[in-house]
């Protein structure tokens, strides 16, 4: 079958990525793009201690769309805020910008405060597969649920592939949430065409998987904000780089009229904060899309989460816990730094994916680099 | 293999209740419970013109669990709000008075103002296979979503059914959310041990799913109001039924001490009220659960969601629609309607619910009629 | 001028019932009506150790209508979380049952998670003067205001009493307000037709300022829940008291068709918890107002507010800040002493409140305390 | 006094000033800045049809603070929906990027769907008076609410000009409000130094009021969309015209470390759209603010509203109205039009403010325009 077949291929190709990735693709800042702020070692949401991230890529097949046998350019990618083996909850919040999307669990997230377990993303269809994958990876990792005396409310994002990926043949298997789950880890994150993010496609580029952090001074706390966004938004007149017009520079190879698409964020962060801080910092990001062009059309799913790794047992059903707690008053350097890493992730994702062909030979392109430089040169805006 | 068997027998004995319910098992009113209000002909959300309601009830195995293997006490609810031929979405809107569960599909239910497709209501752990099963039974019916080119983002809610349900062996399939759906009809609707209610229990007595209606006077626009639940809430020493403590005075066999259920909140009108209406619609069914006496625990998922059938084709993409609406000062009786078709119908869920005995034999009672009549007639409420 | 000596009676009036009150009017459970849990020493919200309740009670004039002139039947309450030395804000958040009504400040508290300052509930029209009035009290008090370098965002609540007040006369000042706040104490608190309660109307008998508490037991952590209401809601024929059908046993001397009316709610507590909890524990208020038969009606701002004393200092702009939480898991008998206090505080404030004759001698009924005790014992609930 | 006498003057000033504006100062595009779609004849907010907007500015003495003395640097300004002669409601939602401020009258907003009344805009400590205000202005026009029989809730929003005014002085009175309601006009808007603008700071330049407008062309269904704001926000090193960093090379003049302000956005149109639409509408103006750089810090209150002026008389109490509703299908060009003028609407209130000094001598810089097309030239962005 070739489905399997590809699976393995690229769970090997995705963990020897993992290995060589940050040598050998440049990123925006590599390019010159100017972002402000300073990021963490891996400028990816892996800088907040214990945050793991992992992907299943699903490749295969080509040509004209068979409903269930392909081509197939979909996956799933797992963020895992304490890491996979914690059973420990986050306080957690999210907003929805646009809210054409699911992000299951939100209910629960909104009226606990927590975050529990991971956050899975992949494409609309594979939703619920992947949902109740991630109950049956917990059940199968612990004593307390085998008699499912408690309950699991996954939190399960997507956006839409299905013009790359023939999203209504449910390519994604339980097995693909539990490969994201188990092959997470820390360090640097794969980007592009990778995981959920494989078949997406953002400003009429290829867009996917892209990643940023940014490390706070140590008068606000010497804080780490990551965000990880799943990009697949966007029309390509509207896309500024650093405030560049770069869409209307590059017209070449649109792929559509309408913005169809969708943004999944997850901002991490280490600062103690609480849940109604959290949602705060959540809404924010919508301000990093604005820096870079979106209006978030009608057809968007944006949707945003955002955790913070501090304030471990806070969801311990017993006692009364001790909390920190960062005041209002000291927020603005983690808005700023929210806004500043969504504002790069997205960018980070159009520069690390490739250009891909999928369904009935349809092809994306990736934001060409070497035109990118000259759009920004264009503008007096190229740092390198 | 024994739930496949369960399941055929089940489906009949599904289908031959249906024709013949209404005269064969009492309900609340039949009891001697004073309501206020004029119900529909079946006292039913079908009496909602166009409404269809269809379960798959999965019951199979006895005794000890084995987790894959049963017992299995479950199923699925699906609620159609324009029918299943119909393409066409309905206006909608949701509430959650705690939110301790799952309703996917809301994110974009709150920002369009539609509810596109089936509501599904199953257990805690199947949410996701019913999920994806609403879109694959919607792509094998329709030309347009062939190619994926358009999305679906499914409703589906749930309770938690664990107490007699072997919930971690995910014995909900694909293939009982298509029967639900298929099998849906207009018309009486089955309650209590039935569909996504099969396993659930309510003020520890056997719960599952009621329904009650409501029709305006003609002077308030004669529209109906229906509202099914699937009820799976609540401690017995505050359940009240009229007003009255019932729960006090059947203080045998009870099954818990905390309240760790849910209550699942479906509220239909033909009423042409906009979304806006619809959420405040939502918000009311509150108030019924308050007349029961609920103080919706941490543990409950008691989500609520609202439609109105009115204003078709709303949803279509082409030309500027013509809509009705009724004024805001017009809504009060569509808002008592809610509140009493509610506080009904979950005691129609209690009603019509039996004994059960599931996993590792436990037993939940079922709420005994005649010491129900007793507790009414003893605080002068028995209405016959 | 007529307004400014009633309003020295009155504030004569009302210091003297501070002081004999709680042994010369019987309250609901004095009554026999029955009501769940235990309450504080006063059943009242200042049972929350640090709260204080101040009233401004404004009653003059008769007759016939004369805008600008009277009669006037209004008044300002003034809740002060921490009392009125403190300058500490407290962990707040906020409900809407039914919008319909006004509740200044509440975008701050919702994104703040604090309320800061006194929380105020007037009369619809009066909701403007009295929110400068507080900024300018607190102004008058402290020096870090002197230069209006920090803002305030005062909360201020109301109901409408035209009915029986020449709401369009605007006969509240800011002088008022400040009474209101400087005559604030701890201790029993009036109830009825007393501060922003005066010319109020509930289910149709006099209504006004009600309050209630409850205090838990030592292993659900010993914490006080006081509630304390502006009762200005509901239809005759839909008030249950104790689940007792209490309206339609009294049709007597009824008001209007519709309701017009609205509640506002303040919850306040000393258990140490977090906005994203108080915004449950505010929610769950609607479950009171469930019980006693409410319907939420259009015209109704059932607007809720729940503050916790714990945490001091928590919005102090410097360090970082610990606090205690009680867990999710914990919050049931929070909830539930809010769903009781809510009940309770009620019914208390029409058994406090006195027939009152106003506007063009319209004359509103006090709930008749016999035949309250009447229809609680037709329907066996009277408790003494 | 002072304060009566200058308010005078100002009347005329702006009087005048209605009449010669447009003419007289050049607005951002005739500077060279680069915006993207079609403007209305006026570029403004009254490009609606039916929306008028009136300003009451107050300037009065110079130097030191005397707290209720001066200096005097605020206002009122005045938006109407359907203009000063209509009853009517219109359609309306609001929505919150950050929260640290006060819109009044959004409870009711939010449930009704309606916004009745015109929306006020001033400072922080005026909201209560102006609100008021609104309701006697309205008693004083009409017969229905002699009696007080109906409510009014009225909008009222504010930012803070305590560094330039004397806030605590409170020096808006009734008034001011009746004036800016009764000189509403359609037509060209003063921008700047106006209104609630007058003493207001926008990335620490002079802001204050700014507003632009956006007609669609025919296929998208020809509908205008104005946006007017109350500029208040913002760092200096973050503000981005165009997204060239212009804040940053025009280092000179700063204010202050923190972004203290905030920004109130009001979002008209002609389109037929329903509240759950309009509220999306008002969302997106975040995106406005994300194109020019903010973050939308912790002080910030970032309050916005929207209404559309379509279906007249849907707020009538009586009969059921007949609608019109774009779908959601076809939002995409309103949704851009909003992100669009929002984005050139505050660069307006930049432009067209002049350098302030008021309380204790302080002065804040008018965007120096000359540098403004300078910085524009060095990056490529200057049109003309």
């Amino acid at each position: 079958m070739i489905r399997s077949r590809s699976v393995q291929v690229l769970v090997l190709l995705v963990s020897t990525t993992a290995l060589t990735f940050a040598q050998t693709k440049p990123r925006a800042r590599d390019l010159g793009v100017p972002f402000d702020g300073t990021p963490g070692p891996n400028n990816a949401i892996t800088d907040v201690k214990g945050v793991e991230v992992g992907h299943t890529t699903l490749i295969s097949g080509a040509g004209k769309l068979k409903v269930g046998e392909g081509p197939v350019r979909t996956g799933v990618t797992a963020v895992l805020p304490r890491g996979k083996e914690s059973k420990d909850a986050v306080f957690g919040a999210w907003f929805t910008l646009n809210g054409n999307g699911e992000m299951t669990g939100t209910t629960w997230v909104e009226d606990s405060g927590f975050v529990d377990g991971p956050i899975m993303i992949t494409n609309t269809h594979s939703v619920g597969v992947v949902r109740d994958a991630v109950i049956a990876w917990k059940v199968k990792r612990g004593k307390p649920d085998m008699e499912g005396y408690w309950w699991s409310l996954p939190v399960v994002a997507e956006t839409w592939d299905g013009y790359l990926n023939d999203i209504n043949g449910f390519h994604v298997k339980p097995e693909h949430a539990f490969h994201a789950l188990d092959s997470a880890h820390t360090g640097a994150v794969e980007e592009g065409n990778v995981g959920g993010g494989t078949g997406m496609i953002c400003n009429e580029f290829k867009g996917g998987i892209g990643t940023a952090s940014r490390v706070l001074d140590a008068k606000s706390g010497g804080y780490t904000v990551g965000v990880l966004v799943q990009c697949n938004y966007g029309q390509r007149d509207q896309l500024r780089i650093a405030g560049v017009p770069v869409g209307r520079e590059i017209p070449e190879h649109t792929v559509w009229k309408d913005d169809v698409g969708s943004i999944i964020i997850v901002v991490a962060t280490d600062a103690p904060i609480i849940p109604t801080q959290l949602k705060r910092i959540a809404r924010k990001a919508s301000l990093g899309l604005g820096r870079n062009g979106s209006f978030s059309g009608d057809g968007s799913g944006d949707i945003f989460i955002a955790f913070s790794t501090a304030n471990p047992e806070a969801a311990s059903p017993k006692g009364i816990h001790d909390l920190k707690m960062v005041p209002n008053d000291q927020l603005d350097p983690l808005f700023l730094a929210t806004v500043q890493a969504t504002e790069e992730a997205v960018i980070n994702a159009m520069v690390a994916a490739e250009t891909m062909t999928g369904v009935n030979d349809r092809t994306v392109i990736a934001l060409p680099h070497d035109k990118l430089r000259e759009v920004l040169k264009k503008y007096n805006r190229l740092t390198k």
